[in-house]
């Protein structure tokens, strides 16, 4: 059975360009390249990261030429760029442009795909005692509504979701849909999405993954990972704006599914009582959207995949397992992540101080962290009340990481 | 009964702030604030209205705030302007800040609160011939899922909807919802939204109102109004970001009403299995969201209050009445607007000529119009399949208008 490790860079060559060598010849110029590394040790990846400069121009220049030509007039001017959009993330994940549909933020990307299921009464949804709660919600919204039964797989020894417990409840029948996410909001875990993405094929089980805090920080890819549908958001590893996000939808499942919501750009109106959905992902979008979002989302992505996901993924993971170490070897200092093979998201408390007053010290000393939510721990046994969330991207350095850690208070 | 007057200036004070006088004494400043002013001439309000510095600005800094200290630690630093969004929004409409929430945009923010209804097998849904396609739609889809049923009112001799026989509608029992665009995209007509309201409020039935094209242009009071629900768009007559919408519930239903989708930010997760929603209008937000769009929204609605919205649309009504004289006089020109006062929207054909080619034309000479699209028609037997849509702003001069009665073909 797999673990965190089939997802890493080495297993494979990784989706994106890039040559093979490493981001760290090319990190002062991967800097120069992010107007907030001047300013900021930014280890707050997880909750929104620096974008890089041709992403803050894409964007600032189409919002400047909405206020000077209006803003349908611009959206015909950067018509191609918007359509770019599609290619470009279709290209970071392995998918197909037509899978892909742009939306809002990676929360309605989700529920566009949760809430669209025809879920029958005695249907079971397995998710993971890691999941967000928001999904939580949106899982128990739709068992009160229909019927369906929501079962949470315990996890493995390592604490990452446990594939024998999966497959021993995918054997039992029933299951309509297993759904997780790739990397929790509060741990550095990576749950093993290929290798669940087997056993979804293998039993003929629709499977949604929440990649919220993967896509831009691991090599995702779709095909392998073996998904029918993936979230994810702009504004986090992708480095793209907030408000921002999308959803793939693999091509064989699109027309089984229902959006919950349907507009023009979604639907053919037959009047007087008659609609038909498009063929495509697209029917999860609506027609209304934040424009300059979408060029500047399609640029995140294909600067992501220039600079290659597998090396982004190394560059991450090095620097997170090298922070973690280092944390490891404080007295006092306790670091939370679970799995093999953690990500980019290294959460640690130290006995005595409250995690919120780190984060200052942590602000005082230059360094962006965060706090760990309780409210967002879903159905996690082991989650603490709260937990410092340094969460590494690749323009960090090892500089700023000890910037973290000389900022840490004593026990 | 009444008819498309009651919503203007005429009747009563109007909302938001500005003096009893004529905006026309401050039309040179109005411009010198609009930087689109100085490049085109913009009769595409009703599609995107170019914003004013101080929109620009807001949305601007804040994104270069969030690329500089990040996106997270951006929205801690401007907090108070987020916040202020509520309280500008609630201003403008005559609401209180715990009835508006922000969305994504208003079709989002109409799916909203429209799929939150609690419908029931053979409720009855009535609605207006004027309907935008996109609500029919969604009409449908409800309408097949719950077996409710969808009644087209017909329109009164003037064009707008016949109160008469929505009461007779009303009489015969069983209605859940009415539901109507304020002003439909495609017509200038405005629909007597507050004679709906006291019919609405007669017979104990909700009262759902798309105000896409009349909030920012007209004096909408949803007290006034006695609707329950109003959806509204930033980029339109708002001036406000693309990107942006917000949703009135008034606070007497919101409890009744369960949102589509809930996230971490409409409910409150209570594990293993429960979860409570929001006592008020923000059980209809998304956590995620476009945060410089939102402090956008809110300068652009407070920017619209402080200007007084009994202003703004007498000075909109007035240019649009003085274009449609202008167009009725030519010969092989036909006005299409209906109703005893129509909007800012002004939507004509002219013999012979396509209104594509009428807008390339009028483009050409510096000016911005639109074509309706027969797919936005709804169910209105009276819509033409394409026409010019010039809709006009307040800060729209005479000149402007006559650029574009300049660049039309003669028959």
């Amino acid at each position: 059975m797999g673990d965190g490790t089939e997802n890493g860079a080495g297993s494979r060559g990784g989706t994106g360009g890039g040559t093979g060598e490493s981001l760290d010849r090319e990190i002062d110029a991967l800097r120069a390249d992010t107007p907030g590394c001047a300013r900021v040790a930014h280890l707050n990846n997880a909750g929104a990261a620096l974008a890089p400069r041709p992403v803050i121009d894409a964007v600032a220049e189409h919002f400047t030429l909405e206020n000077t030509i209006g803003g349908y007039e611009a959206a015909e001017v950067n018509a191609a760029a918007i359509d770019r959009f599609y290619d470009a993330t279709a290209r970071l994940i392995g998918a197909r442009a037509d899978e892909i549909a742009y939306v809002e933020n990676a929360t309605r990307a989700w529920d566009m795909a949760f809430y669209a299921i025809p879920f029958a009464e005695g249907d079971r949804i397995l998710t993971t005692t890691n999941e967000y709660s928001s999904n939580a919600i949106a899982y128990q919204q739709v068992a009160e509504a229909k019927g369906v039964r929501v079962e949470v797989v315990p996890d493995a020894p390592d604490g990452t979701l446990s594939l024998d417990a999966l497959e021993a409840e995918l054997r039992k029948g029933g299951v309509r849909l297993v759904s997780l996410n790739h990397i929790p909001t509060h741990n550095g875990l990576v749950n093993p999405a290929a290798a669940v993405g087997r056993l979804c094929r293998e039993h003929g089980v629709l499977y949604l993954l929440d990649a919220c805090q993967s896509v831009g920080q691991l090599a995702v890819d779709v095909r392998e990972i073996g998904c029918d549908m993936l979230s994810a958001t702009g504004r986090k590893f992708l480095r793209g704006p907030r408000g921002t996000g999308f959803l793939y939808v693999r091509r064989e499942v699109v027309t089984t599914l229902e959006p919950p919501f349907l507009d023009l750009q979604a639907a053919e109106w037959k009047a007087p009582d008659g609609y038909e959905p498009r063929g495509d992902a697209r029917r999860f979008e609506t027609w209304e959207r934040y424009v300059a979002g979408q060029i500047g989302l399609g640029v995140a992505a294909g600067y992501a995949a220039d600079l290659g996901t597998a090396r982004i993924e190394e560059r991450v993971t090095r620097l997170a397992a090298r922070l973690r170490a280092a944390l490891a070897e404080r007295p006092g200092t306790t670091v939370l992540d679970r799995g093999a093979r953690p990500s980019g998201i290294v959460t640690f408390t130290v006995d005595g101080h409250d995690p919120g007053e780190i984060k200052k010290a942590a602000r005082e000393a230059g360094v962006n962290v965060n706090v760990t939510n309780p409210a967002g721990h879903g159905y996690d046994p082991r989650a603490v009340p709260a937990a410092v969330r340094a969460s590494v991207h690749y323009y960090n350095t090892e500089e700023e990481l000890d910037r973290l850690l000389s900022a840490l208070p004593n026990r």
